[in-house]
C-alpha cells in the first residue's frame, strides 16, 4: 500500500484523521456516494458526530466510549425501502463519559441535519470496557508498589515479565456503579513470545479505568502461603517449536476460484445465488447482517427471510467457586465489544479461496475514526454433497455440490479467540458456526491443591478451570413478512396405546405443536426426550401443498442450560442464558438481553437505563402474528482436556434455521448437477463419459 | 480402461469369472502376495470358498446369501501382529440356503487348509435381502393378475409403467419363517425416468423370495373406494429441468492438490499424519476400520486408539400407524446389507481433490465374485481452523488449518440414500458423519384423507411420513490397551447452595462421574439437563499432568429417544434404538445390535440362532477395566417438509469420539501454521510480510 495515508495506531486500531480523508480508497466501509442507511458509520461521519457531540457538551470534555450507527426505526426503514418515504437521516449514536464528573451520557447526533437529537444523562451503569480502556490495567498495574511486592513474594523482581490481562470486574462487593472497574489476572513471561498461559499467578488487581488506580491488590493464601508460580514453559509459537514442525507429511490443498467468486458486493449489499442481504458492522455485535431475502424460484419473486442477525450477548461462566474465580463470568459482548475486539484478517491465514472483506469502522475515546481493515471475511466454500439419487434400476445417477456463503469475523477476547461465520447454504439454511480456539484461561495450582473438580491440571501446578459458553443469536425474523409466531414442536408417541384400533403396532408418532403466545410463554427450553424444535412461521401464508403455514425451523439441540445455580451471581447477570429461547415483540433499539450495560450489572430488573431480557418478557405481550424477535441461545458445556492446553483446537457449536414448508420444493433444483450418469447397463458401472450431462466441467461444480 | 477383462454384471455388481483372473489389475482389493488378515475375500477366494461349499454339499444345491471374511478372533489377530503367533488361516463365512429345502446354513471354510469347518443348520431366522434377491419383486408382481387388476382399477393398463420398491416385510403375521417374504410398494412412472415417488400406488404386495410367488396384493380401500394416483409429475433429472438451471450463478471452486495426497496406502493399509489403520469392507458393514492407531509425538510411540469400527445397524421406524405403513420400518444394514447397496463412486461426482478408492467384493447368489467398483473413497479435505491466536499486547498471529482424513462409501436404499464419512483430523478426533439425501418414502392420500398428523404433503395427494434414523455405530476401543471402561460424566451444579462457604457466588459446577460397572449399568441415555457425555478410559494409564485416565470422550447429542411405544414392533425389533449407548465385554463375533438375521425377526431374546444387544446386555457382565465394546446411537427424527421433495437436501447427521487427557498436550502442534505474524507496531496492521515465518505456501497449508 505504497500511497496508503501516513496514518497512526491506537489501541491496534488504524487511526484516520482529518487530513486523511483524500487518500482513503483502500477504506470499504467508505461510502461512495450517497450511504445505505444501515451502512457503519464512516471514517468521515465518525469525527464529524464526534465534533457535534463536542461543541454541544462544550466547556465539558468527553470521553467516547462508543461512536456508532444509530440504524434507523424498523418503519421508518421499510417504508424507505419500499419507496413510501423519504431517505432516513444518518444518525450517530454515543455514549460519552464526562471526563471531569464521570457522568455517562447517551447521545444520539443526526449528521443529515448536523443537530444532537439528544442528550440523556444515564446513571448506575458502566459502559462497555474499549480496548483503550482495557490498556490501562497493565499499565498501571505493573507499577504498583502492592503488585511489585506481590511479586517479589514469589521470587519475581523483573516487573517486565509481569503481564496482566484485564477483564471486566465480573462482581466485586466493594464498589458500585461509582467507579468503573476492571480487573486483572496475572501472568509471567520468562522471555519475549513465551505463552504466560503456562505461568498464571496468583494474585489480582483491582484497578478504576477512569482515575487509572489501583484500588486493590489481592493476593490469595492457601493455609497462610503464596503459591510459587509453575515455571515449567509450554509454547507453541514457531520459535520454540523449531525442528518440531513436520513440514512433509501434509501435501498442499490448493483452493482456487480462477473465474472469481459467485457473489456480488454493491458497498455493503450482498447477492449470491438468490440471496440478498446488508452486511453492517459495529463496536459492539460485529457483524450486523439485514434485509435477508431469497429469490423464490418457484414463485419468481423476492421473499423475505430476516430482518436482522446478529449475536448480541454471549457469557463464559467459569464453575470454580473459590475467590478469585467467581469473578470470572465473561460477557464478550456486552462487556468489550464483539466489533472492537475483531481480528485484521489476511487471505491465507484463515479461510481460503478468494475473499472478499470489508473493513470495521469504530471510534476511539477522542472521536477519531478507527478502523480495523479486513474485519469481515466473505468467501464461499464448496460444502460436499447437496443431493445424489441412484436408481436402482436403471444406472440414473445424479448428484450435486453445495457451496457455503460464509460471513465471517473472528475476535480475540484476551486469551480466547472465537470465529463466527454466518453461513448460508443452497438449500435453504442459515447456520452460525462458531469455532473456539485460543488460550484456556489458567491458573496456578497451590502444591497442596488438585484441580478436581472445578478444573483439569493442564500442566503441572496449572489448572484450567470448568466453564460453559453460552451464546445469544437475535434473529428478528420476516418469514415473508413482517407478522410471524413461533411454534414450538415436540416429537411424541401417539397418543393411542400399542394395539388400539388407531395404532395397532405402536409405531405412531407425531409433532406436537404449541404456538407460543405471549413473552413468558416465548421463554422456553430445549427438551431432548420429545427432539424439541420450533419454527418461525408466518400465519398468514399458507404452503399450497403442505397447507401448512410457510416457516423455517430452528434447529438448536446444543443449548446447555446454565449450570449456575438460580440466586447465584451469574444467573442473576445473565438472564438470557436461562432458557434457549426467548420470544418477545420487536420493539426498536431493544437489542441486547443482558442490558445496554453489561459491566457491573447486577441483573437487577426495571433498572431505570438498563433493561433487559426479564424486563421485556415480563410485559407478557403478545408474541402471536405480530412483528417478533427470538433470541436464540447455544453453545457448550467444557471441561478441559490437557489437549487444549497450551493452544486449543478449534470446538465447532452451531445453530441453524433451516426452511420448512417455506418453498414449493426444493430450492436448489436450479443448482447444475456435477455429476449425472444414465447407464441403463448396470448400477455401478459408470462409462467414461457418465458426467457428459453435465454442462460445467465436473471436477469443478 | 481398454484392457478390462470382458466382465458381466448382475444386479449391479462386476462379476469376475475364473477366466478373468490374468487381467485384473484394475481391481484394488486383489491381494498382491499374501492378504492382510483383515482384507477383504479377494476374487480368487470368493468362488473358492463357494467351491469348496458345493462339495461339501453335494449332492444339494447351494444358494449363496453371503460369503465375507471370517475375521480372525482377536486374540488370534493380535498375537500374530506382535510376532507371537502365525498368521491366522484365511477363512470364509458363509450363509447358504440350500435350494431345494430352503433350509438356512451357516458355513465356515478355511481357505488355507481348503476344509469346511463348520456347517450349522439354522431355523427360525430369515438372512439378508440381497440385489438379486429384491430384483425378484418386480419381476413377478408385475405379472400377476390380482396386481394387474389393482392397476386397472386405477386406470393404469400399462404395466411396463408400474414399478416396485422391493423392502424387507418389516411385520407380517400371515406367514413366518417358512417363507423368505418381502414386500413392494408399488409406484408408477409416466415416462423413462420420471419420478415414480410422486405417483405412489394405493396397494402393496407380499412375495416369497425364493418361490418367486406373489402370496399377497393389499388394496387399501378408504370408505370403501380406491385412491386415484396423483399424476401430477415432480422431477429433478436434467432432462426435465432443463432450462431451469442457472449455470452462470455458481463460479467453479476449484480443489486440487498439485502434490498428490498425504495418505500413504499399502494394500489396504492406511496411514496418514500419524494415524494408521485398516480398511476393510463386507457386504452387511460396509466399510470396516481396524486397528486404529496414532503416532504420540510427545511419548514418540504408537498407541492404540480402536480396534475396529463399523456401523453394525441402523434403523428408519415410520410413524403412520396406518396399515400397511406399519410395515415400514427400515434395517438397513441387516436387512439389506451396506455393502451390498453400495455405490460405485466416480471422481467428481462426490469428492472433490485426489481420491484413492478401493473396491468391494462380495459374491453373487451362484458364488461368483460380485464387485462394486469405487466403493470406497478415501480423500482429504481443508478443514478450516485448527488453532489461533493473536496476542493482543504484540500482535502476534498464529493460525494453522486443520485437515480431514474421510474414508467414505454412499449406499442407496430403494429411495434413500446415505453417505457415511469416517473421518480423522488433526486434533485427534474421530467422526462419523452421515449425510441423508435421496428420495423421500410417499404414499397417496385419498381425497378424504389429510397428511397430518403423521406426514406433510410434499406435493398434491402425496404424503411422506413421520420418520425416524437411529444408526448404531460400534466401536471396539482399545484405548492405549485392551481393557478400557467408559465412565459416564454429567454437568452438574456444586451441591453447595449459593452463599455456602463453598459456593458463596453459586458459581461452582463440575462433572459427576460415574463408571459403568456392568452390562445393564452400560445400557444408558444421553441427558441433555446434565449435558451427558462418556469417556472411554484405560483405568490402567494416568495423564502425568491431568492425574486422570486417559480417554477419548464420547460427543454424541443426535441421540433421538425411539418414539415407538414400549410393546411395539419396532421397540421390540430395533431393541438397540432403546438406548443412546449399550456397553458390553467384547465376545468374537458378537457384531449386530438387532441379531444377526434382521429380516422378519421378532425381537424375541434367547433365540438360539439370533442373538442381540438384549441377549448380551442381560448377561451382565463386568464391563470395567476389560474388553469392551460400545454401540452408540445416533440420528434424527424427521418430519418432511415440501423442501424435501422431490429430492431431499443433504441432511447432516454426526457423532465423534475425542482425545480427552490421552495426548500429553495438543497433538497437533507438529502442524505448520499457515500465518505466523509477528508485529510489535499494532495488534491489527499486518505487515504484507507477516506470513512470512511460515515455510510453506501460505495460501496452501
Amino acid at each position: 500500500m505504497a500511497n496508503a495515508p501516513d496514518t497512526t495506531s491506537i489501541a491496534g486500531y488504524t487511526i484516520f484523521r482529518d487530513d486523511d480523508y483524500d487518500s482513503v480508497a483502500a477504506i470499504s466501509m467508505m461510502p461512495r456516494g450517497i450511504p445505505h442507511p444501515l451502512d457503519q458509520l464512516s471514517i468521515k461521519e465518525i469525527p464529524a458526530a464526534a465534533q457535534l457531540m463536542r461543541e454541544y457538551a462544550s466547556p465539558k470534555t468527553l470521553k467516547f466510549n462508543c461512536i456508532t450507527l444509530l440504524e434507523p426505526k424498523k418503519n421508518e426503514y421499510h417504508a424507505f425501502r419500499q419507496g413510501l418515504a423519504p431517505r432516513p437521516d444518518r444518525r450517530a449514536f454515543a455514549i460519552v463519559i464526562e471526563r471531569e464528573t464521570q457522568q455517562v451520557t447517551e447521545v444520539v447526533a443526526n449528521l443529515t441535519t448536523e443537530k444532537i437529537e439528544q442528550w440523556k444523562d444515564v446513571k448506575d451503569v458502566a459502559p462497555t470496557l474499549t480496548l483503550e480502556d482495557l490498556d490501562v490495567m497493565e499499565r498501571v498495574a505493573r507499577d504498583d508498589p502492592r503488585v511489585i511486592r506481590a511479586c517479589k513474594e514469589i521470587g519475581i523482581t523483573d516487573m517486565s515479565k509481569i503481564f496482566l490481562d484485564a477483564w471486566a470486574i465480573g462482581v466485586d462487593e466493594r464498589w458500585g456503579f461509582e467507579r468503573r472497574l476492571q480487573q486483572g489476572l496475572a501472568y509471567y513471561r520468562a522471555s519475549e513470545f513465551d505463552n504466560q498461559y503456562a505461568h498464571p499467578l496468583d494474585f489480582s488487581v483491582v484497578v478504576d479505568t477512569e482515575t487509572e488506580e489501583v484500588l486493590a491488590v489481592d493476593v490469595r493464601y492457601v493455609n497462610g502461603e503464596r503459591t510459587a508460580p509453575a515455571f515449567a514453559e509450554h509454547n507453541y509459537l514457531p520459535q520454540f517449536i523449531g525442528d518440531q514442525y513436520k513440514h512433509d507429511r501434509l501435501k498442499p490443498i490448493d483452493i482456487t476460484q480462477p473465474q472469481g467468486v459467485s457473489f456480488r458486493v454493491k458497498g455493503n449489499e450482498l447477492s449470491w445465488a438468490g440471496y440478498k442481504m446488508h452486511i453492517g458492522f459495529n463496536y459492539r455485535e460485529g457483524i450486523v447482517i439485514s434485509d435477508v431475502r431469497a429469490h423464490d424460484p418457484y414463485e419468481d419473486r423476492e421473499r423475505t427471510l430476516f430482518n436482522r442477525i446478529s449475536v448480541v450477548e454471549m457469557v463464559v461462566p467459569y464453575g470454580c467457586p473459590e475467590k478469585p474465580h467467581h469473578k470470572k463470568h465473561a460477557f464478550d459482548v456486552g462487556e468489550y465489544g464483539t466489533g472492537l475486539m475483531t481480528n485484521s484478517l489476511k487471505l491465507g491465514c484463515d479461510c481460503k479461496g478468494v475473499i472478499h472483506y470489508m473493513d470495521g469502522v469504530m471510534a476511539t475515546s477522542s472521536g477519531e475514526a478507527a478502523v480495523v481493515k479486513n474485519a469481515i471475511c466473505i468467501h464461499e466454500e464448496d460444502n460436499g454433497l447437496l443431493y445424489k439419487h441412484t436408481d436402482f434400476r436403471d444406472g440414473t445417477v445424479i448428484s450435486a455440490r453445495d457451496r457455503k456463503l460464509i460471513v465471517s469475523q473472528i475476535i480475540t477476547a484476551a486469551n480466547y479467540e472465537y470465529g463466527f461465520y454466518h453461513t448460508f447454504t443452497l438449500d435453504g439454511t442459515y447456520k452460525l458456526e462458531v469455532k473456539l480456539t485460543g488460550m484456556l484461561n489458567t491458573y496456578c495450582l497451590h502444591p497442596s491443591e488438585e484441580a478436581a473438580p472445578y478444573g483439569t491440571e493442564v500442566a503441572s501446578r496449572v489448572t484450567a478451570h470448568n466453564h460453559q459458553h453460552i451464546f445469544s443469536l437475535r434473529i428478528d425474523p420476516e418469514i415473508d413478512g413482517r407478522n410471524n409466531t413461533v411454534v414450538e414442536s415436540d416429537a411424541v408417541p401417539s397418543p393411542a396405546p400399542v394395539g388400539s384400533a388407531e395404532n395397532p403396532y405402536g409405531n405412531g408418532f407425531l409433532a406436537r405443536k404449541r404456538p407460543l403466545r405471549t413473552a413468558l410463554e416465548g421463554a422456553t427450553d430445549y427438551n431432548h426426550e420429545t427432539q424439541r424444535g420450533w419454527e418461525i412461521i408466518n400465519p398468514n401464508r399458507q404452503h399450497p401443498t403442505a397447507k401448512k403455514p410457510v416457516g423455517f425451523k430452528i434447529v438448536n439441540n446444543s443449548c446447555p442450560p446454565l449450570l449456575a445455580q438460580p440466586g447465584s451471581t451469574v444467573y442473576n447477570r445473565a438472564a438470557f442464558a436461562r432458557h434457549s429461547l426467548w420470544v418477545v415483540p420487536y420493539r426498536d433499539y431493544e437489542l441486547f438481553p443482558a442490558g445496554d450495560y453489561v459491566c457491573q450489572s447486577t441483573g437487577e430488573t426495571n433498572h431505570p437505563h438498563n433493561k433487559g431480557i426479564l424486563d421485556w418478557a415480563a410485559r407478557d405481550e403478545n408474541i402471536e402474528n405480530t412483528d417478533i424477535v427470538c433470541y436464540l441461545q447455544f453453545g457448550l458445556t467444557h471441561f478441559p482436556r490437557a489437549e487444549d492446553f497450551p493452544v486449543m483446537p478449534a470446538e465447532p457449536v452451531s445453530i441453524m434455521l433451516r426452511a420448512s414448508n417455506f418453498y414449493l420444493k426444493n430450492p436448489a433444483l436450479w443448482v447444475p448437477p456435477s455429476a449425472i450418469c444414465v447407464d441403463s447397463q448396470s448400477r455401478n458401472a459408470f462409462s467414461t463419459a457418465c458426467c457428459a450431462g453435465s454442462k460445467g466441467d465436473s471436477s469443478r461444480l
